[in-house]
């Protein structure tokens, strides 16, 4: 006994100085710290300073499906507002195994070596990512994870794709007051959450690929007639022949669709963002695009149109949030969605219910 | 001077008489009648003595823009609730030109001389109709549009996507209340709104041509996934080798789904709604369809989980109208959207400065 004593003592004793010395890296105590103890001048402090680590917890906030960091977190942004707005806003989006990593790392790094500064946001729904894919996001692009101009974060996960957009938009505020003059939002390219991300951006990039009809690459027209450019990537593995096929067949697809509000004839590029061929001049078709639309006017409208859009998304966000939020929704929403469930309540009765609490309570 | 007068006076006595006598016809002052006075009573009984005027009526205060009407609206729905639920609702969709009012004329003829009733509603957000084309609606479906057992609604016009799906819901238990045994709910087979109609029906149909890669018919995988069946239409018109190889091809694509939580496996089919081929067979598929999963629980099941859907979706409807028709909101909010439109507000704090005014007043 006194000798098994003695051996977990000794152990422990040991253990504790390995945690405390090799396992806790200072981001995660300054983390543990930051949950504890920051307040709104400290986020907005650093956040404004361009403290990663600050902004990385003001963003957890926003993404917490707690009452009060998302109230912290309102006020974070509130707060930051007078410091937004003064990005270029990018998306980019295309299917699965178009390289849109390799191509956000090339043209990433492209834009730091210009002496630009630079956020990468995702919008993806079903991203169920746990700890473990943020950091193999990180990994997917290496070099911009490990430069000290580029931020990156993963999309938000969970829940619908309104509550996923609404957190990579605040996060974009965030972003830029935190200094970052150029943010990339990522989307995956096969579902709706291109029509949400064109409704963040200034332009809108779409990376296909050569020898590859539109149809199969899974990319609706929808989503062709939002691209401000089409790159097609990857040409370094693929016939110069198929290159120029596509890129006259892309260009005839563009040229049906009706005359853009920008004033801006959509472009068809290549790229290939493995051998960094053709990525500079992405980027001044992107510069392009910024000073045609800063000088007709259309930059402006753009996004005061999308700030129109915005404000009625956040109502309709709040509103919901204040609603089951509330300790009178909370206690009955499961038993109720349970009785509608099981048949003993229609959906109607089932939300008058909720809603007499709710207002009853107010 | 005298002259004028006395001209202007007999042209307007003339007109008047016109006016009263043959242009306002039975239905019109009916429904002039029934907006002024008709009772929450009047409505249910009328709805549950299938009234198709006062049905018609009930239909319209589900669409008014009006607080008050929309209050109605929902009291009747409400009485009506216990009468609902009895039909089998089914959705067609298909992309334009695939045939559908054909189709939903000639099936919807063969289920009334089956001694079913059957009520057409639509879902088109994209639907800008004005009265004239309400009469153009009912004159694609000619002989349903005169036949007694049929009722047929358009899609209800203008507004986001949910709030079309939204009515068309409510208008189902109307209907379902007012003795139609069978509902079909058209949508247009090319955007989002098949998502919609698909978590408001019991069975989903696709129309599709033979002949054209689905591709070529715009018809997105997603949609094909949520067939119970493909119908091949027109196959009066097309080779039978095509038919065929259509049918093969739509079977394969079907294979490679995985397996449905119904226990059916989808089906592909072919017909000619103008020569009524195969018409019958739809309706066949469409009752073995009802009958495995009304005897294996899906069936329920599935509205109950269609309910628990519609029950979040109400209260969020119910939440943002309540916000919207509040007197201190609508007294500011087209002040504050044009603020934003012009870029003096942010979206965050035009928000913010609505969200206040409603939930100080409240």
């Amino acid at each position: 006994m006194a000798n098994n004593n003695k051996n977990n003592e000794s152990s422990l004793s040991v253990n504790h100085g390995v945690d405390q010395q090799s396992s806790i890296n200072p981001e995660r105590l300054n983390r543990f710290k930051g949950r504890k103890s920051l307040s709104l001048d400290d986020y907005v402090e650093g956040i404004k300073n361009g403290d990663r680590t600050i902004l990385s917890q003001a963003i957890t906030l926003i993404e917490s499906t707690k009452a009060e960091h998302r109230e912290l977190a309102q006020d974070i942004i509130e707060a930051c507002l007078p410091d937004t707005g003064n990005s270029i806003r990018i998306g980019i989006t295309g299917v699965p195994g178009v390289g849109k990593s390799t191509f956000i790392e090339s043209l990433g790094n492209h834009i730091i070596e210009q002496g630009n500064s630079l956020a990468v946001l995702a919008v993806d729904p079903s991203s169920t990512r746990t700890k473990g894919s943020i950091l193999g996001d990180k990994t997917r692009m290496e070099t911009l994870a490990n430069n000290d101009h580029a931020f990156i974060r993963p999309s938000p996960t969970g829940g619908s794709l309104g509550g996923v957009a609404r957190k990579t938009r605040e996060t974009i505020y965030l972003c830029e007051a935190a200094g970052y003059d150029t943010i990339f939002i990522e989307t995956v390219g096969v579902g709706q959450s291109e029509t949400a991300v064109h409704s963040m951006v200034d332009f809108f990039l779409l990376l296909m690929l050569a020898g590859a009809g539109d149809e199969l690459q899974g990319i609706k027209r929808g989503i062709m007639e939002m691209a401000d450019t089409i790159a097609i990537n990857k040409i370094d593995e693929a016939a110069e022949k198929a290159v120029s096929q596509a890129v006259r067949e892309y260009k005839n697809a563009l040229h049906l669709y009706p005359e853009t509000k920008s004033g801006w004839s959509p472009k068809v590029t290549t790229c290939s963002a493995l051998t960094d061929k053709g990525i500079v001049d992405i980027w001044e078709i992107i510069q392009e695009y910024m000073q045609l639309t800063q000088e007709n006017g259309y930059f402006k409208e753009n996004r005061n149109r999308q700030a129109k859009h915005w404000m009625y998304d956040t109502i309709t966000n709040r509103l919901t949030d204040h609603f089951y939020d509330h300790p009178a929704v909370k206690k009955q929403q499961q038993k109720i969605e349970q009785q509608v469930l099981n048949g003993e309540l229609s959906s109607f009765q089932a939300a008058q219910q909720l809603l007499e609490l709710y207002f009853d309570s107010l």
